[in-house]
């Protein structure tokens, strides 16, 4: 019995046992989100709950479970996969297309009529819940959120991590903790409010100068934060924070409270004071604790739209971290070239040396996100992840997407690359050349200062519809500055609501990767990053381009040049041009030798 | 004393009787939108309340007064014009940009605390009405549409049009009314509703194939229809529906009452069942005669998503008429360039000339909306119409605008040309050039079935944001068949709301208008009119592009033809040379030549 077996035999275990809790408690249907109480993307163990219920190894899908009804609602990113890994399970895969209902509205439309819903208020957004509550109204069904079940059935439940929280110094924290404070106090008194409650990782890690490593690939660290004119709480547990920054941070005039003692705190906040709070952001759970007499001013955390604007240093730094997260990328695939058909290479060697060649690279932290390198049929799956278990071997004929990025002192990285192997079809080279065509397209728009991000889309698409392709996952999503590699406010997807946050203003980093998924056979994607500048004032108003910051050669050769117009060639081989010119001074030897072959002019 | 001049001296004056009568009511604030009980774009004169009030002219804007304020918004298209009509009339003009506050948002900040604001109900849909008072709550502001203040100082207010209605017919009318009645009953019955109440002229128009006079250029008329499984009642007034039209509607069950009996048969709808009604569409005055207890359902017309996907056999008829409404223009272009140096030609000539040459076209029923002929800087006010008063000779060097429309029995027509004058500059023939860009690249634009409209816009303006230009309206709206020349649901403009109501599908016909202009020098505008048709079915989903309906030249004697690119030349050769076959049969002499020589490829 090998340990694949195991795991999938225990999901319908898991479930019977949930449902005895179920019924104890007369719940008639339960909501298991993949959330945590900091509604991170990237899940600690200890709220892996969802994966631990489903078997679904995906990082984002909802299940729900009834007596007779298990499903779980997955976009089309993790369709393949979440097939192979509910097979058996007796949970049904809900596929979630854009604009149509979910799994809060399969609620709403089959709830028990009078029943009992139940959702953990820990991991339940203000917002997702209040949805989720005005639609169980015509069912007349109630919503419990003080109950949780799967912490009652879950024996080996993970503990909470604990990892030491660190300074992010300058001169790559280029705007001090006290200005940053400053900053914010100044908008809360715009806004009038008493209190700032931050419960998402990123922005705590941004307001604070302060990283850790609680969270796969985001160097954040489990944590809650109360600000208001007077006092600045950061709620941590443990030795998480040693003496030493305990002082430094004194000095600044933050506290630091243990992580348990939040939910006293804002039992503490006096009525009648206002407390701003981002109602997507923070649980409902948490916020139970209030006095009903505090006012809620609801709108984004105001560093949420700070920490998404980087700063002239900070893009000194960032320029530099993708000259040697480029370097790093052209040593891997120098290697790559040269050993393939002498050495077996599998999907698993890619990520070891390629890991391997940016840790080398000064101010590497860790990766960004775990390596997708996915060969041919793999990389239909937009979110592939090759395993012990099951990786392919790189041999043959066909395409090789490689999505990687790392973590540094300076920046964050995040780059996708297709790679030939023996000789692509023509059909593959027609995949990656429309998809090129799409990613030239953005990357070339100008556009009004203040749109929102979601309208810009269609410029990415269009050659893309043109020839009756498309993706199911959004151009473009914001990336940190050694932070998330996935953060808003803006997302360049057409499919993302079109809120005034979305707004694009100078500063902002993007993604560009748009994509070809072809189930079974390969899938396409090529991404670049961005950043939103400004190139002048017109007499029609203020104007944003992008200026590509990620630096590292196109394979040419998985192209048809002829298919590209005179416009698209020339951005190419400009593009090709810089990255020789920036990223030539970092290499010597065979990488070198590649850089120059792979830039040259088509 | 000239006209102007005793106009423009009493709006003041009635400014002073409207605060009279609020201040008899004890109210603060009184708000009069642009509206009507049946929200129609266009407005009969009896509910041209805001334009009486304010003096501006223009077709959207909302007023404000208080005790010491007036305020009229209006978005950028109405900037000049408003200017220039509020000189001196003490209403200040506030700029309504997209994204920042309005009327309802200044309201909502600005009222008075404990105050009271005053809209007539009757003139106020139900979301503006919720939409204001959800607004006030924060200043404790009363919200009162109980009256109308307006009518009781207006007093030579016109009275409302009485004009005859009368049958849209086979085969223009291609799907009977006892059709129609039965698919919108059977959407009923899927909703679960026993009622339906339509405010909106077109959709009641759509649905018993009737057409009127009441409202400039819409072929529309005053009325309201209540729908059920059992009954349809009209409800129009006196003797618009003469008696052997009372006995065809008779043959398909549909009652005519009278129109000021529409409130009693609101009010005499069953407690507990349950009305569709369209909360943007219906005002918050009529649904305040509804019984507390009957149950509103709230969504869409179904007769305005059904009305927007017009039929293969409306399709051919529009086809048609496209062919004649080009035809009209090209004998009048070919008048226009044969007589310019030999007489004097003003825009109000233009405007005759060109009417005069739709009117000798078959099947040809009114204009389908104010001809804007606009020379040089008129060009640049995009709602820009001529007067007996004020208009320009055509005359020296520069850009005339042409927007102009039919209605015909077998559709309706809306198309914008650029005229070259004498030696148009190169800045000016950059404008249009840069325009044209932006008008193929949607027009030849394939996308996913069911896209919001709103996300495609950003297709036609990259080419146009690429050179920091813009322009203040949407790219596209709408257009009905022998019906309102402006109609939804469908919308491409960045500045929309995202509703799944703007999804695209087949059979939409829309414009695509993309424009620059240039405050008192000149304006550019060229539009054309498309029709979303189905490419076929692939691996990726459903996918639509457009059929070009509109056929006449595009003048490139105003472009820059080495700044097109391949794609755009080939495009627009390829357009002229169907338009060329097409129209050439409906021509003779001098209109023959004149399209032979304007669609000569380059």
């Amino acid at each position: 019995m090998n340990v694949q077996t195991t795991f999938e035999a225990s999901v319908p275990q898991r479930l019977v046992r949930v449902r005895e809790a179920m019924g104890k408690e007369g719940v008639d249907a339960l909501l298991v989100p993949s959330a945590d109480p900091h509604l991170s993307e990237y899940l600690p163990g200890h709220w892996q709950g969802r994966q631990w219920l489903s078997g679904f190894e995906g990082s984002v899908g909802t299940l729900v479970v009834t007596a007779d009804f298990a499903g779980l609602w997955a976009d089309s990113r993790y369709w393949e996969q979440a097939e192979k890994e509910l097979e058996g399970s007796g949970i049904q895969l809900m596929k979630l297309l854009p604009g149509q209902p979910g799994a809060l509205e399969w609620l709403g439309d089959n709830a028990k009529q009078e029943g009992v819903v139940a959702v953990d208020g820990a991991v339940m957004a203000l917002t997702s819940a209040r949805q989720l509550g005005e639609r169980l109204k015509t069912r007349k069904a109630q919503l419990r959120t003080d109950l949780d079940l799967l912490g009652a059935v879950w024996e080996a439940r993970p503990s909470l991590p604990n990892n030491p929280v660190y300074q992010h110094l300058a001169p790559h924290a280029t705007v001090s903790r006290a200005e940053k404070l400053s900053q914010l106090r100044q908008t809360l008194n715009d806004k009038g409010v008493d209190w700032h409650f931050i419960a998402t990782l990123d922005d705590i890690a941004w307001l604070f100068n302060l990283r850790g490593s609680d969270v796969s690939y985001n160097p954040v660290f489990v944590s809650f934060a109360l600000i208001s004119q007077q006092a600045a709480t950061l709620f941590v547990s443990g030795d998480k924070v040693d003496e030493h920054l305990r002082q430094v941070l004194a000095v600044d005039g933050i506290e630091v409270h243990d992580y348990a003692l939040v939910g006293k705190a804002l039992a503490s906040i006096t009525p009648g004071t206002r407390l701003l709070i981002d109602p997507a952001r923070v649980t409902c759970g948490l916020l139970d604790n209030l006095d009903k007499q505090v006012q809620l001013v609801e709108g984004i955390n105001p560093t949420t739209l700070s920490k998404s604007r980087k700063s002239g240093e900070e893009l000194k730094h960032i320029r530099r971290v993708m000259e040697q997260d480029g370097a790093a990328l052209c040593e891997f695939f120098a290697w790559f070239e040269a050993q393939q058909g002498k050495e077996v290479i599998t999907e698993l060697t890619i990520d070891e040396q390629l890991s391997a060649a940016r840790a080398r690279r000064p101010d590497f932290v860790s990766l960004s996100f775990s390596t997708i390198a996915a060969f041919n049929g793999n990389g239909a799956m937009p979110h592939y992840r090759a395993t012990e278990l099951s990786h392919a071997v790189i041999e043959g004929d066909g395409l090789l997407l490689i999505d990687s990025g790392g973590q540094y002192l300076g920046g964050t990285t995040d780059i996708t690359r297709m790679v030939p192997i023996g000789s692509p079809t023509l059909e593959q080279r027609q995949d990656c050349t429309r998809v090129l065509k799409g990613m030239i397209a953005l990357s070339r728009a100008t556009f009004p200062r203040g749109i929102l991000s979601p309208l810009l889309d269609a410029i990415a698409r269009a050659p893309i519809w043109a020839e009756q392709v498309d993706y199911g996952h959004g151009t473009g999503h914001g990336v940190g500055y050694f932070m998330n590699v996935h953060e808003g406010p803006q997302v360049i997807a057409f499919q993302a609501a079109t809120t005034p946050q979305t707004a694009m203003q100078a500063g902002m980093i993007s993604s560009i990767e748009p994509g070809t998924y072809r189930p079974g056979q390969w899938g396409v994607r090529i991404e670049n990053l961005v950043i939103n500048r400004e190139v002048g004032k017109s007499a029609f108003g203020d104007f944003l381009n992008f200026e590509t910051l990620t630096l590292c050669p196109i394979d040419t050769r998985c192209l048809l040049p002829e298919q590209l117009t005179k416009e698209e060639r020339d951005w190419l081989n400009s593009y090709h041009a810089t990255v020789r010119e920036r990223v030539s001074p970092l290499l010597k030897d065979d990488a070198l030798d590649w850089l120059q072959v792979r830039t040259a002019p088509i």
